[in-house]
């Protein structure tokens, strides 16, 4: 724990961690206003165009200057808002045009109303993929926040929770406040080389977040560190992690094969398969296992899975007279919900219960499993800009980015995805994942992996 | 808690309740294996004829016989189950015929595990509604049961628990295990002159019993008492309930006007105003509050409710090949459910989830609510018996039975039914209940009303 966590990307080693940072406003080493100020001077960079919707860098100094607020376990540091979250004051328009006139909202949701009291200034609402719906972080009305990792090529950031990483990729914010359906935390975490914890979803509370998928959506955050994803899941749940000693060997780990490690790129098979042989050099007990329980998948989600059915009984108003505002790839996920039948959907429901009794049962002697977050770097922006000729291209890539993270999200599991590439590298993900509730275990078994991989990207480059 | 219960109908003057019978049993003035004897010798009796739709009777006396059952909670004495519940070797058929061939039950439920356990012996399956589709307790395949209030004419049981009321009523059984989902414990309950309470939904596992409202089903007990009530809710939901001695002037209660206690009959009205008289008489404080609530439920309603939509996704497939086999006028409920999209589905359950917040703001000030349990007493079978040119006349009572009960049904609430009505009179039932997880106060209210009206009719008769 006492580790300097590990900087695996450029973008990453301008600035320390909220917990890095905490300790030297604690030492006197610097103020909150200061960092404030550094964070906003990286927020009006060209690193961070398009990532932020709607600013408020005044009011953000001047919290930040508020006697008292340096105690606080968020020290009055910034972080970022997903446009998904009620803002007292602000509208809510979850990357839409479409909700641009509605009402501004009346109240702070529960999750943005923990994070304030813990002493978290909100610098800014920050852009994502419309309403939630995909995997790959375009927006056709906001641009499209460049990944954080590559200053060569503009690559895509991963979505929906596209600003919201590259707010914290990019050092702006030490907290960015996000949601996970299917992967939205997890994949632009990886594709961005940060961390992003998705909980088990019962334990923030959703209230204050526009929908996707209510039986699936879980409000989470993303961070430059475990450490810091601990701190932060700790004021999001209410509920105190304890920090295990114990090293990587004393927890039983899988890995699932064939599954989950099919199609990788030959840059996540690198880092994927050298992150195994430094995790079990270090002594960590890994057991092959398959799940065959995954190929039940594509049957239980044939009629379209839960987020076109539930997001479409959300939208169905609005779509009848607003359909033309809506991103046109967004729109067509949104109707495949309208066919389903009640029958349909309570199918899915038990057939979802079910699947994960089965899984539950799989996993029982598993402390965790690990597997590449994304099976694929970021490929660049050009190739799923907006247009209709690139379509078919764009859902290739949004099936495979979703394709190992929407398990964790039916199992109502938990996972963190930690870069795991070599310095210099192109961000890969590395998710260690479980079932519901064992969120604190998750976490201390991503501490030791991250620890382990420092240690040997240090003693090594 | 030392009085005797409240005996208001001539059958339970046959027999004590399970509290009595248990104590005896301690003294040493009568054995398990007597009182099973007893049992059985009422079960073969006129009075319970349609009421079982399986007896083994040689197994519940050989395992009255067992040593040691009488140290246990329910002592070896017979409790019965409605054919809705999981016994291991046995069909569970829920009062129909389209699954008499079904594979037999692997394992008993966990409710019947429970009671087992704590020494129960169970002497028979009981009669129901089929598929436990109304409130009204006619079966057309296997007869339906003859309440046990009335000994010159024919009339209904209730239902959907229509054999377990008649076995409780009747001294056959101590407990009848039973389900309630828009009243089919209470409204038997009710109309027999015995205790019925529906605990928290959530309470109770309702694995092991065939769902016909996923959202709503309730596992619960029908009882000749409510400190039987009292008992057997322990048993069920593994809960301690600890008895109050607090008087009934310590409780905040209300009565709602005029939705609930518009059109009573003339027996039930008479019951019910008297039953007020004398426990405002005995110090009760009972607010008059109005609930506008309770006129939106029709619309919440308007697609069908809950129980033809989740029970049309149980019953589509055995539709497909048996629709013949159904009662048809269980039928028709069901196929109501066919035409509901996933989105109304989704727009129900989000319904509800706002009407039980506007339900439980409501109600905040009060620990219970009392209501006329059903505005009517009994009607004959005659009225009601198989047959289409009947049906009109039906589904008027149905509604009638149900329209009180299903409230809390709606609400996710608790809520427990007492015989109010003066001896020799046909029974009435004064329901006492209230918001999720108040399912102590609720019984302890129940027993103090239960007390008051007892002294009030020993004193008066």
């Amino acid at each position: 724990m006492t580790n300097t966590p590990l900087i695996l990307n450029p973008a990453q080693r301008r600035r320390p961690d909220l917990t890095e940072t905490r300790n030297r406003l604690r030492l006197g080493q610097s103020s909150a206003r200061a960092q404030m100020q550094e964070s906003i001077q990286i927020a009006q960079s060209p690193s961070c165009r398009h990532v932020f919707l709607k600013t408020d860098f005044e009011h953000a100094l001047a919290c930040a200057a508020r006697p008292g607020i340096e105690a606080l376990p968020l020290a009055g540091l910034a972080i970022s808002s997903k446009d998904l979250f009620d803002l007292q004051g602000q509208t809510t328009a979850a990357g839409s045009v479409v909700l641009a006139q509605a009402a501004p909202a009346l109240h702070d949701g529960p999750a943005i109303a923990r994070l304030k009291a813990a002493g978290a200034i909100v610098m800014a609402r920050t852009n994502m993929v419309e309403f939630a719906f995909s995997g790959v972080g375009v927006n056709p009305h906001f641009g499209t926040p460049v990944n954080a990792a590559d200053q060569t090529l503009a690559r895509i950031p991963g979505g929906s929770s596209s600003g919201a990483a590259v707010s914290v990729a990019t050092g702006a914010a030490f907290i960015g406040l996000g949601s996970d359906t299917g992967g939205s935390i997890r994949i632009p975490a990886a594709l961005n080389g940060i961390v992003g914890f998705k909980s088990t979803a019962r334990l923030v509370p959703t209230d204050g977040a526009l929908p996707l998928s209510t039986s699936m959506d879980t409000v989470c955050a993303l961070t430059r560190s475990v450490r810091d994803a601990m701190l932060a899941h700790e004021i999001l749940s209410g509920q105190r992690v304890i920090r295990s000693p114990s090293p990587l060997r004393a927890y039983r780990l899988a890995v699932a094969r064939p599954l989950m490690q099919d199609g990788l790129d030959s840059g996540v098979a690198r880092a994927w398969q050298h992150s195994l042989d430094v995790l079990r050099q270090s002594g960590a007990s890994i057991a092959d296992i398959s799940l065959p329980e995954l190929d039940d998948l594509p049957a239980i989600n044939a009629i379209g899975g839960f987020s076109p059915i539930e997001s479409h009984a959300w939208h169905f108003k609005l779509l009848q007279t607003h359909a033309d505002q809506y991103d046109p790839r967004v729109l067509a996920r949104i109707q495949l919900g309208a066919k389903a039948s009640a029958r349909d959907y309570i199918e899915l429901l038990a057939a979802r219960r079910n699947w994960i009794v089965k899984m539950e049962a799989a996993l029982q002697d598993f402390d965790a499993v690990l597997s590449p977050t994304v099976p694929i770097v970021a490929p660049p922006i050009a190739d799923v800009a907006p247009g209709p000729e690139r379509d078919s291209v764009f859902f290739k890539i949004n099936a495979q980015l979703l394709r190992n993270t929407s398990v964790v999200n039916m199992l109502d599991g938990c996972a963190l995805s930690i870069p795991c590439h070599a310095p210099g590298d192109l961000p890969v993900g590395l998710m260690v994942w479980s079932v519901a509730m064992q969120d604190h275990a998750v976490l201390n078994i991503a501490q030791q992996i991250e620890n382990q991989l420092s240690i040997y990207f240090k003693n090594n480059s």
